[in-house]
């Protein structure tokens, strides 16, 4: 294994580098500088009182003390919490009152950073950064083109691409797209190198199981050095509990195997509201609070200070077919409680964005995802999984849907951006020079403001209906298709050390030779 | 004319009559009863600091004092205001800092109820109450069967129909389609005995010209009788200033009328940043401001205590086409702040819902609709018009998105309506009795609570990707299609007294035989 030490200055972009990008990236590049992530300028939006809030934690600790939670097949895990105290009774642990609170309380960290390989694009954790991801984990693809289909490697590397010539996504996620065509026991491997090669953004690692979680930190390792990797977050894991209270060891190997790397982990109950928690908001708040609390208990325990997240992932599900449904009132009342409870505990919040179980890009598709972005963000999520391309419940990645869901990343980081109070802003000499019945087209501010004054998303058709009938009327839809493929197309490779991608290369083929292809995880 | 007295009361739905409507009514009726308005139990989201909302109130003085608002051709207004010690210049009257805010401050009410014919539709404006009101003034009409068309009679009587059976608009609106198959200068009379007589929910008076606003108050007169007129509001105007810092006498016309009747009058500058305002946030605040306080001004002169609302309907604009855009960052912005600076003033803020610019209830149409009516809620907006159907930047009122835009109504009535935590909700029984690895959907919890605990919308496909393929692969707004004509089918006439509609017929054909049809305003 080759370990190259101190290869992030190495590989930054030079200013002049990033400037010949923007300037070939065509029309749809906006002047300014891309922003590594959203810093919110603006407050949190609130659901619950004090009082409610210490309700649904008095009723998590009351789960935890009387229910307690299931480590299923995973000995270590037991005598981890039975060397803290913990009361184990076979898979059972019980947890006093209190007892997660305080642990969390006392070493996890309240924000942190995650490198990417490019500085200028790691992101910050935390505080009020918000931090968008694209899809993870669908088994199909979607586009105009080509409609759905079982997704390939190179739909994957694809989807980099594109994620990676997206400038209001933050983050290059993970299994943006489940590529089936290769072996299941070993395609962790490819993504891993796909988001390492295709894209200096930060990246996920794999999420299932300890070798798995093992192999991304050997690759993060000859990405950014060993050393750097020790004092330094530079993956993210995202690790379910099989709600209700349930926590399997293909999740809890990977968790404690980031955690000792000292890797941040998103401790994430994901529950359908009605089967996997009760039907109700509060009853589900409790429930998801008590996981979230015992899995980031479990990371403290293992690495005291390594990074963890509150993760809160409840989603309703339709009380007739019992099918998830998104969008709802519920969901976004959920999400809003989870980040008052996330601040509470300390510690930052991982969830998701524009979820949807419409089949296609059309007016379900968008009035869930919006609902569903803008509620993360009005909770103050700070890292929000699933911010473009969603379909059919998480099945399907769209090509066109992560553009239309791109320009809704872009709204909500300009409206956290607040209000320019500036004296420019206030405009008064326009306003006195305009008078009444006049206007402001014509006027100087108008000219010396009109490039950055308004936020200018992609795919709306603002056009009058005879202009919009003439070119073809097109549906946001069918526009979308035309940017994705635009996009594409202006894809800048970041380039990569060719002494690095020798390495990986030689890491992967290696692990590969290790054990037959499986089609099965 | 003849004047039916106390024929409110006499009006009413009796509970067993409202029970048969809502049994004929199908399956899409909830269980539960209708709300006739909804009553936030969440609090509104601020934008602006105590520091920013002071600068944009100094700078609105600034602007009434040194440039003024021109009314133009109604010598009556520039004599109330002379006599109101506001200095006058021509047309142009500029007012002494903080003449304005202490006018309205000192009379207009925080709140006040718009009577319904029938009184369990009556509406509260003002406090915590947000009033869906559908579509105003669009010329064409769509549907997925017709197309796109010039609106009839007919459509305005449909949609009237149609937005009476749809629980969660609250208001029955004004010009929900302009019937451009009428003469011009009569269909106010059609219009308004076409809300009087095919629904009993609340409606609008006509906006253009005291004669027709006359007309209106008239008309209400014979419904809810003459004193009942003289002491309460029964109509709702929107008067809307001619951007920038002009009102011109046929707002102005109108505007007195409703004052001088002690009808509501919602002081509503409209504005297009870039092009009637300075294409800045903080300058189209300042501007929109000034011209909605100098308007309101203008009711409490006329008529000290008649309700009044501060109006905000600022829009932004392509700075590339000049072309109106919506479910901007900006737009969020300026309803956030309005809504603000509203509650400062003590009076209840109107603005507007599902605004888009596109041709198609597609995905734009959504993602602009769900964050502008998201961001008008979160404003703690207390009347929303054009809540539902708006397409075109307004030229269109659509049939399906209207049906797509009410489930939008309907979510944003469920989640302000905030965490239920009562026993019940938490559930913990439900939790401890489920216990770890086990589901909830056959628990007694989720059966006394599936029907109830969950909002149900109408349009989503929730369904697999197989079933959504057998069933025809319908989108959104063709699913939309089937509903909207299942809810006109479903329509129940909520009845009129004879001799009320028999003098409203009187009186519009006396009115209509007073002057020959013009087919211009």
């Amino acid at each position: 294994m080759v370990y190259v030490k101190h290869s992030v200055n190495a590989l930054a972009m030079t200013r002049s580098r990033s400037l010949r990008r923007r300037r070939a990236a065509g029309s749809r590049t906006l002047p300014e500088a891309r922003a590594p992530f959203i810093l919110r300028k603006l407050s949190t939006f609130n659901v619950l009182s004090e009082a409610g809030l210490e309700q649904i934690e008095a009723n998590a600790d009351t789960i935890l003390a009387e229910t307690g939670m299931e480590f299923q097949d995973d000995p270590e895990i037991l005598s981890i919490f039975a060397d803290a105290g913990c009361d184990i009774d076979g898979s059972r642990v019980r947890f006093a009152p209190g007892f997660c609170r305080n642990t969390i309380m006392a070493t996890a960290p309240g924000q942190f950073t995650q490198h990417a390989r490019n500085p200028a694009n790691s992101v910050q954790l935390g505080g009020d950064a918000s931090v968008l991801c694209p899809a993870w984990g669908p088994p199909f693809v979607h586009d105009l083109n080509r409609g759905r289909r079982y997704a390939s490697h190179q739909d994957f590397v694809d989807l980099i691409k594109l994620h990676h010539s997206l400038p209001w996504l933050h983050h290059s996620g993970g299994v943006v797209c489940e590529p089936v065509d290769l072996p299941a026991n070993k395609r962790h491997l490819d993504m891993l190198y796909g988001h390492i090669r295709y894209s200096d953004r930060a990246f996920m690692g794999a999420f299932i199981g300890a070798e798995r979680a093992g192999h991304a930190i050997d690759m993060a390792r000859i990405v950014f050095g060993e050393d750097f990797v020790a004092e330094n977050a530079v993956l993210y894991c995202v690790s379910n509990t099989n709600a209700p209270l349930v926590m399997d060891s293909h999740m809890s190997g990977a968790l404690k195997t980031y955690a000792r790397a000292g890797q941040p982990v998103a401790c994430t109950p994901w529950v359908l509201t009605g089967a996997m928690s009760p039907s109700t908001v509060a009853g589900t708040l409790a429930q998801v609070l008590a996981e979230t609390m015992a899995a980031m208990t479990l990371t403290q325990l293992i690495n005291p200070g390594a990074p963890c997240m509150m993760g809160s992932f409840a989603s309703t599900m339709s009380m007739k077919s019992g099918a998830p449904t998104f969008g709802t009132p519920e969901a976004g009342l959920m999400v809003l409680a989870a980040g008052q409870l996330a601040r509470r505990l300390g510690v930052p919040l991982h969830t998701v964005g524009t979820l949807s179980a419409s089949k296609v890009s059309d007016a379900q598709s968008q009035q869930e995802a919006t609902w569903g972005l803008m509620m993360s963000m009005f909770a103050g999520a700070n890292l929000i999984n699933h911010a473009t391309g969603w379909l059919e419940g998480g099945l399907v990645t769209s090509f066109e849907k992560t553009i239309l869901d791109h320009d809704l990343c872009g709204k909500v980081g300009r409206f956290f951006d607040g209000i320019d109070m500036s004296e420019n802003a206030q405009a008064m000499e326009a306003i006195a020079a305009t008078g009444p019945g006049r206007h402001f087209l014509g006027s100087e501010h108008t000219q010396a403001n009109f490039m950055s004054a308004l936020f200018r998303p992609w795919t709306p058709d603002d056009n009058s209906f005879e202009q919009w009938h003439a070119a073809g009327e097109l549906d946001a839809a069918a526009r979308s298709n035309a940017i994705w493929k635009e996009r594409l197309d202006a894809y800048q490779d970041p380039g990569l050390d060719p002494g690095i991608d020798a390495a990986l290369q030689d890491y992967i083929a290696q692990r590969k030779a290790e054990k037959p292809d499986q089609d099965y995880f």
